[in-house]
């Protein structure tokens, strides 16, 4: 039987047949059951649940309970699942993140430049919260990501060199990654959405992305973004990860 | 009397504190009325609203009709206002936007990264729908925007340097920008969430932003963060806006 979401259980849901379909292409192992709401036909879902043996269940009260007010037609129950980071990547670091949409579109943005994983720092929104997963447009089930309770536990693991993002920091236009393969891995370490990291990570050397004195500060995902890309592009041969337009499914 | 929002109407709104502080702060002359919810006790909202002489109103009314599940306690009605771009700024040219959050986020990014104008080609969401103006945290308020009919009818009337953005273009960290004052202006023209831009586009000489092959495409407002970072970090004197992380207070 549905239920609500819970953060101490160990099931979540992916909403929506896009988020849905990723989830069952992706780690068909995990999917418990699909709900299908009897209002809709959603064909593509139907036959891949059948396809990788998901429980399908018509239901309309599993969208009263997840997704009352939503445009969504398909839900996933799937088990939470473990993927853990890797000392071998980059990493973007988010400390104590709070909000579970921005979260979602971090993955996205992670999953989107495929050169790091995620490490999260507790106290922290969860990855698996429903809204999170479908912020991420389903790259939640793509990507490597790793929860720790403290940046310490962290830092003790891995031997990445530390770039925190903040305020006070030098110009990152200035900042250069030497990140060929087999070279030194970095870790982008971004803070909470409202108060931002706190000053003792000064001492790694903070870098800060040159904005207009006008706006408070950068969107999470933005920042990120930009962290991102300049880490991805300094690495060679990715000029030629050319998409084919045929590929060009979603700008959301 | 509050109304739900209409787009044919000469009224929006803003909805919840921050965003209210931000219509008052910067076009006091736009704002209608200020409903607070008896339930709260906005005491900045509420000096602010006396000093710029706005009604001030209580009601739980208001908040029932416009944001109803939402955690927001005040709201501001404002009439729709001019604020028409410049032919001596680069701009952001987003090509039928559908989704009111992601023009509430690119609206936000414009204003962070301030050296650009944002156009808007029709069909398009509202820059003025309330969930647009929330997105933008109180951007919109502080930067240029204009609709136009067409594609066509925007370039009538500017000489900028047209830079689509399209999954078939050439590596955008090869594209350079001479963006000293004085110099050329660009435009960042970007397409719809869900298609893009329309092949035609590809006689400008269209430019890609590099991705990992495994996700479909990039976030329309990462897109445009990215694009922007680049032209706004390529001119000079830009290295030296270091804000003091006093001046920090929201990183959402």
């Amino acid at each position: 039987m549905i239920k609500k979401y819970r953060k101490d259980g160990d099931v979540s849901y992916a909403l929506g047949a896009t988020v849905v379909m990723e989830l069952m292409k992706r780690r068909p192992q995990d999917v418990r059951a699909v709900y299908i709401s009897p209002k809709s036909n959603v064909v593509a879902v139907i036959e891949k649940a059948r396809e990788i043996g998901a429980e399908i269940i018509e239901s309309e009260k599993a969208f009263n309970i997840l997704s009352p007010k939503e445009n969504c037609f398909a839900i996933a129950e799937f088990g939470k699942f473990d993927a853990k980071i890797s000392g071998d990547r980059h990493h973007v670091v988010l400390v104590n993140p709070s909000n579970a949409g921005n979260l979602g579109t971090v993955v996205r943005d992670v999953a989107a430049f495929d050169c790091a994983d995620l490490a999260i720092i507790r106290p922290a929104v969860d990855p698996f919260d429903p809204k999170t997963v479908r912020a991420s447009m389903g790259t939640v089930f793509d990507i490597n990501f790793e929860l720790f309770d403290s940046f310490d536990a962290y830092v003790k693991r891995f031997d990445n060199e530390i770039v925190p993002f903040m305020l006070g920091g030098s110009p990152f236009r200035e900042k250069s990654f030497t990140a060929e393969s087999g070279a030194k891995k970095y870790s982008l370490v971004f803070g909470n959405e409202a108060t931002g990291l706190p000053q003792e990570f000064e001492r790694f050397g903070a870098v800060r992305i040159e904005q207009s004195k006008n706006v408070d500060s950068l969107n999470l995902s933005t920042a990120v973004a930009v962290g991102l890309y300049k880490l991805y592009t300094s690495r060679s041969g990715n000029t030629h990860s050319v998409l084919s337009t045929a590929e060009h499914s979603e700008l959301a």
